[in-house]
């Protein structure tokens, strides 16, 4: 895992992801008590930065292995990412998804072009299922975080705010990025580090849901209590991988806890301020960039918003929040 | 009135306005029975493309005129891009706005720094209001259309969208334009007469306030009988404007009239297919794009999205068109 793979990932994705914005509004600078910057990644295909990875991944795959197919696991992100990838290149994908993700994931992925296979979030392990069903039918398995291919995709995020941040005059803050299992954070630190040394990623995580933040902490992998119950579906995970852990670890500063609170107010103000649609998940990082401003270091900071894949009961919540 | 102040125009928005994206998405083009390419100008700076119109306009003035400070009346959009652009060269703003404008509006252009005169829609002349206070205090009164040099802004948003449709390999196709007095409208068309002439503006309105439509059906100015009881109120405007018309005349195919109705489910499917927010106003070219595909030629349409400020009650409806 290392640059080389990012770069050769941004000239594969070239013409296929969208290069998308960063945008600011000075609402949100006055709220932050600093310049805000926001990537924003609800407006890549298929609404988050998962069809990056998931186009890395599925691009790099030989013509054999992309004849017979592709499948995931996924809350429902990587899901639409594989199958819009896997149709884009002519190849079958079977998406294996929590029955309890959002529905408008579930059909995405479905009107995408993918066969879905849905499991329980509580007593299934999706990892198993992932694992038989690729034996059985040949399928190359895309994993959502732990895949050098995916987490070089989700690096071109990070190579991208480097250009951008550079051309702003921005050389030193936090970047904080959304974290479930750590793809997207580790692919962005690693591409920052080459790239914009300055800019250091710090990961975001829902309360309770806090295993990155706490593996930091520790020095080795910690474990969450429990996987469902939050409505930060997107960056739920078991507990960092065996590939990006070591990444973080090298590159990236303390985690910061935000709650689900926080997350729909950012939602609110991401809607109000930058006509912009972010899910729960996709909003931790722009939580702790607006109500943690203590936790976070210089005169600017980047939030990556990774995802806007949310029902509208959830979306109704958020805007209860403004006023 | 003509492209080279268009071209000097975009030289002078170069690092202030936001060049935004062109987002799409599969399932919208299988509603439209197209492709389907939406440039969205919700995503510039204070909402609306009205920025471009703002800073055009500010910064061709004298430095003296500045030292004094401009004036604009506006339902909320022009208010906003005026007020921050008068802001960002340090001018005083006095922004007139109807007392039923989105609070939201409101509220914003106050925030920018700008001095806010309410008026009745219903029972005053904004533009006697303007004028007043123009002579009163020697302020230089920014039109919201019919002014050259806010024509000249907007259609910036032409060069734009000539440029990423070349890109797409996109030569011939109908360009929706959600059209109140016409700025925008006439800007896009120059634009693209001069850098993409297979690319014929459409203006979009709601039913009710369809004068620009019927102004081009006749072939003369038509009114329309009444100003208030829209959702669309971004786009509500007496009649097309002295400079505006000839120009649209000239260039513009029929115009699509949609209703409220229509405008809210394309809110509702640019929030869940491109997780934007789009206000009512700002969506009726969408609207026209994906639900009167009859009225358009060619196998791609481009739809300005044109601004995204929007109460979050109105949004919640547009949310319930969702099922």
């Amino acid at each position: 895992m290392n640059i080389d793979m990012i770069r050769a990932a941004a000239d594969r994705l070239k013409g296929h992801a969208r290069r998308t914005p960063i945008l600011t509004s000075p609402f949100l600078d006055e709220i932050a008590g600093r310049r805000v910057y926001v990537k924003a990644e609800c407006l890549q295909h298929t609404g988050s930065f998962k069809f990056r990875g998931g186009w890395s991944a599925v691009s790099a795959l030989t013509d054999n292995a992309l004849k017979t197919g592709v499948i995931a696991f996924s809350s429902g992100n990587h899901a639409q990412g594989v199958a819009l990838a896997a149709r884009e290149h002519g190849a079958p994908a079977v998406i294996v998804m929590p029955a309890d993700a959002p529905a408008v994931k579930i059909e995405n992925t479905r009107a995408l072009g993918a066969e879905v296979v849905l499991y329980d979030r509580a007593t299934e392990s999706r990892e198993e299922i992932g694992d038989r069903l690729s034996h059985e039918r040949g399928l190359t398995l895309v994993r959502p975080y732990d895949e050098p291919q995916v987490i070089a995709g989700q690096g071109t995020t990070g190579l991208e705010i480097a250009e951008d941040m550079n051309a702003a005059g921005v050389t030193k803050a936090d970047v904080v990025v959304c974290c479930g299992g750590g793809g997207l954070t580790s692919g962005i630190a690693l591409a920052l580090a080459a790239e914009a040394p300055g800019l250091r990623v710090r990961p975001a995580e829902p309360e309770g849901f806090d295993d990155v933040t706490r593996s930091l902490q520790s020095g080795k992998i910690e474990r969450n209590a429990r996987l469902d119950g939050s409505i930060c579906d997107a960056i739920i995970t078991p507990q960092p991988g065996d590939i990006t852990f070591p990444i973080l670890k090298a590159h990236c500063g303390p985690g910061i806890v935000v709650t689900e609170e926080d997350c729909l107010r950012a939602m609110g103000l991401a809607f109000e301020r930058l006509r912009m649609v972010v899910e729960p998940g996709g909003a931790a990082a722009l939580a702790a960039a607006l109500f943690h401003p203590d936790a976070l270091d210089g005169d600017a900071v980047i939030a990556v918003a990774t995802g806007g894949n949310v029902d509208a009961a959830i979306f109704r919540q958020a805007l209860e929040t403004l006023t």
